[in-house]
Parts: structure tokens; sequence; C-alpha cells
């Protein structure tokens, strides 16, 4: 038995204690700035305000000017902030983090370093933190990880001891935990995917706007999307095999389903403009991480084409969202044209 | 502008009508026995009473005894009929086939040659046709085929002047075709799709019964799906990448949103007793194919094992999906054994 941090009491955070409570593990989840609502309430043995369920058993909450206290002890820390915080949250701590074993990510997603270079997530964290780093993919929402339903993921890093540690730290008969060697094909899947359930997203919306069915789109989007997510994953160095399993193909599976990556495709498919539909989306703070991952991605492979290492034209649903959101391009025409290559 | 003949008038055959008359074809739809309902009602100028759409303009019915008549000057001919009908079909047509340039089948799934061997329907339709077949694959729910919504679908064919023959004859703005000469491959994933989406159905149909979401097993139940009908496409001398496109990953996207396979699986899920939920839905003369396609995918990947082709345990989902539809093992548990490995 040892100690675990977690590092947001967001949904994802907070439920990754059932698996680690499951394995005897004393938890401690840390609370960011905008966690202190939900701290207050897990505090006072309330449930949690989006999970509706009560703090798993052996977890002690902590608030967010208590991070060091939070962190002390813990071999592993595991990253569940919101991921365009991460090199914020990670670099504040940076002292606290400097003699824990090894760090644990389920944020996803991309931001810069200080040069403006694009990094996925454990190379943001990286850049304070000098230890192994593990990255979660796979289909998981978060509730039901938390009350223990079966869930399937893929723990991925360079360090295999480290992997084999936090794999081993995580894994229940629930909680199944593949390991992978490759975290950049784990990564770009599992920040890619919410932007190509945007994709699907709009062919729901264009259902709810029409009356008309509208599936033979939406399943002729998924395979596409999977092979851009290959692509762009064996670019940065990762491999295509990663995306088609749990981390790609599962994960867009899931998050198809709802969430608000779907939602914003949703609306944009119902005729909403696009930038009303994110500006909507994005008030209050939260961030539409589907959104953003076009972006990146766009500037990745535009990066790439330039540079001779992709071909033009080799990921045009990726084009399409870019289109979509950014350009005002209509939804319908746009996706299509990218499958139908006209 | 040709004559192209669809045998059989079911939801499929009728549906592809539209892209043809769409392309000024003239089609003749032709009904088998089973299908004299269908034919009576479109006669006398109703709606297909399946789809509920008129016929296309440009489209002429015939009854089942006008099989030569529907035929004659078609230089193409569909096969849209039930896939275990398929054999018997074009054999009592065989003369009337004969000088017929290319078929296409929508057709899906195993059958037997008269000595007991597993054959695709492309090789069922070559054992009295001696011309080359087209395979098609990808998703497409009829009714949206039938109104022209955007479906991709994939021709494939080891003729590739069949396959650009038949591609044109159907192709338009809103039915993209894509050209493949991996016939097997699309069969191999036209057929398992149809088992795999049980499985799927098993999760929706727990959910049902529980009240409790499964969507991370059902979601890490698609790649695992993907990763075993690529196996067996491969083995059968297919390729992965047409898995991975419309034909698997597409069509199995599409197939576990409704139908009959997903059905089955459903009542599996809510605790019906295997045989009794499989015997419940067969009633009536329909089959379930994926029901059939377990049988012949599992009886393939037996062979192969044995053979030393395949490893054994390497398709652990079919292997479950055998152990739930012909042993009564129980369904969470056992599809989660695939999953886990335990």
């Amino acid at each position: 038995m040892t100690q675990v941090t977690i590092l947001g009491a967001g949904d994802m955070g907070t439920a990754l204690a059932t698996p680690l409570a499951a394995n005897g593990h004393r938890v401690h989840l840390w609370g960011t700035h905008l966690d202190r609502e939900i701290i207050a309430v897990l505090d006072a043995g309330g449930p949690h305000p989006r999970l509706g369920t009560p703090l798993t058993p052996g977890t002690t909450v902590f608030g967010n000017d208590r991070a060091a206290e939070a962190i002390s002890g813990s071999d592993v820390v595991v990253v569940a902030v919101t991921s365009s915080a991460v090199g914020a949250v990670i670099g504040n701590l940076a002292a606290d983090l400097a003699e824990v074993s090894a760090m644990v990510t389920v944020a996803k997603g991309f931001d810069r370093d200080p040069d403006g270079a694009i990094l996925l997530l454990p190379g943001v964290i990286g850049l304070t933190y000098s230890g192994p780093v593990v990255a979660v993919g796979g289909p998981s929402k978060a509730n039901e990880v938390a009350a223990g339903f079966p869930t399937a993921v893929v723990f991925a890093g360079g360090d295999p001891s480290a992997v084999a540690t936090c794999a081993a730290a995580f894994a229940t008969p629930a909680y199944h935990v593949e390991r992978s060697d490759d975290p950049v094909g784990v990564e770009v899947a599992a920040a890619m995917k919410n932007a190509y359930a945007i994709a699907l997203g709009i062919a729901d919306g264009l259902e709810r706007a029409t009356g008309h069915p509208h599936h033979n789109l939406k399943a002729a989007l998924f395979p596409l999307a999977v092979r851009e997510m290959g692509l762009l994953a064996t670019h940065l160095g990762g491999r295509r095999d990663t995306v088609e399993g749990l981390a790609g193909t599962g994960d867009l599976q899931v998050t198809i389903t709802s969430g608000r990556n779907r939602l914003l495709g949703e609306r944009i498919g119902t005729g909403e403009p696009a930038r009303q539909a994110a500006a909507s989306l994005t008030r209050g703070g939260t961030t539409i991480e589907g959104h953003a991952a076009v972006g990146f991605g766009h500037e990745i492979a535009t990066l790439a084409i330039a540079a001779g290492a992709l071909a033009a034209g080799s990921l045009p649903l990726l084009d399409a969202l870019a289109a979509i959101l950014t350009g005002g391009a209509p939804p319908l025409q746009t996706l299509w044209a990218a499958i139908a290559g006209e």
C-alpha cells in the first residue's frame, strides 16, 4: 500500500480514486483553484457535483493552497487538470514534484514550449519535471470508472519500469491496463480524437436540423478520422497500431456518444455559426479540447506538408474541420468533400 | 444509359435503384419468392413496405417467375438477396446469367461449397457464374441510400475493369464509390461486422438490464472487433487496411446503431438466453446474418489455429461470442475476459 496524489478534482481525477483505492492505496486528491467548489462539497461529505458519487473511502481531499502537503510522500502523481493548465500547474509545483518517481497524465492535448513549438502533454510536463511520464489513453467515461464498471485503458511511456509500476498501481479486475511503449501514439490519439469527434457530432447535428438520418455519413467519417490520427501519430514518431487500438478507435467511439466536443459539432451541424457555437460553449472558462486540437493538429500537418514529410491533401478531414471551425465553410458539403474527394 | 438488374427487392436491393436511376440507367428489380408482397405493393404503385419510399422512377419490377425477362439485356446484375439464399438463387438463374458481363454483390456472408468448404459469397456466386464478381462493402443504411443521402462504399474485385465499370454505373455525387482490389478484405469485413455487432449489442443490453452505463465496455470492444476482422481477413488473403476502412471500421460503426444483429446482442445482454433470443428473432424465416457469421468465422479460425496459421487465442472476442451464443456463457464476464485477457 502506497500513497498516490491526483492533481485535479474534476470528473476523471476524482474517478481514478476508485481503482487506486481498490488496490489499497491512500489517495490524495488535490483541487486547483477551478475545483474550489468541488473540494468544498467533497470536504463536507457530499457527492462530487459532476460525478454525482461520494468520495471513494481512503481518499483525502486537499484545497488549492495545500499542494505541497498533498504531494508529500507520494511516489506517483497523476495529472488530471484541464489540458491547457498542465504547463502552469506542473511548473508551479516543480519543487514539490522533484522527488516523485513517476507522473501519470490523463490530461490530453497539445501545448507550446516557451519558443512556441508544439508539444504533447508529456513534453509539457517534461519542461519542469525530469522523471518518467506515463500517458493514459483509451475509452474512459469518468462516471463508469468511478463506479467501478469495466474499463480498458492503455498506459504508455518510454520507461518500461515506470509504466509497469504505474500500471500495477491502477490495474484492477474492472480497470484493465494495457502497457505500451508508444506514448506518442497514445497522446496523439487522445488529443485528436476530441478534434475528430467534432466532425461526427456535425453529422448528429445535421440529423437534428433536417430530420433526415445521416448514419452513413457519420460512419464514413469514422475510419477516415482513425486513418488521419494514424498519419499524424506516425509523423510524430508514434505507431498506427496504437491509434487503431483503445487509444484511438476505442476512445473515438466513446467520445462521439456524448461530451462537449461532440456537442460543438452538433450545434454546428444544426446551422449555428461555428465561431458562435464555440464561443457559447467556452463561456465560463471551460475549453473545448477538440477545438484547440484541430488548430494544433492542423498546424502540425501544415508544417509537415511544407517540409515534405506528409503529402499535401493527406489529411482532408482535418482540413475540413479547420475550414468549418475557422473559415465558416458549410459543414455538410465540406465534410462530404473530405470523404468523396471532390 | 444501360440496363441493370437487381436480384432481390428487399431494402438494399430496392435502395440501389436510386443511384442507378440518378445515372440514367434503366433498373429491373426482381423479387424472390420471399419478396412477393413487396413486389405486389410496388407494382400497385405503393411505397416499399420496409423502406417506406416509392419506387425510384425508371425502375420496373419483376415477380419471382419473370427472372429471365428481368435479366435479359442487362450487362450488370446486382445480387441483393439474403446471404443464405445466394447459392440457390444464382444456381437457379445460371443460364440466364451466362451472358452478364459482371455481377455486383451487396449480399454478404459465408456459405459452403458442395464439399462443405466455407466460401465467401463471391466464391458462392462463382460456383455457377464464371464472369467477374464485384463485392460491395461500407456503411450503407438502405433508407439513406434510397433517399439519396451521402453514402460512401467500396467496390472490390479481382478484375479492375469490371470494378471500374460497376463503380461508374453506381457512383453519384451522393453515392461515393471507392475502388479496391481486395474483395476478400471487403467480404470478410462485410460478413464479420455483423458477428461483432452482436458483442457491442450485448453492452447495450447490459445497460438496459442494469440501468448502468457500459460505454467504456462497448468502446473497448470496438477496436478488438476491428483487429480480429483484420486477422481473419489477412488469414484468408485479404488486407488489414481494407478492414480498417469503410468496409470494416465504417460498417461496424453503422451496424452497432441498429438492426437485428445488434438487437440479438441487446436481448442477450438483458439476460435472455442466447438460444432463445436467436430462435425468437429468426421466426418467420429471416436469418440473423451475424449469428451465422460467428459460426463460420469461428470454424475458419479453429481450422487456421489447428493448421498453425493463426496463434491459439488470437481471436478472443470471436471465441467469446461463440461461447455466449452456443455455449450459454455469461455475457458480461465472457466479453470482459476477451478484453482483459483473464
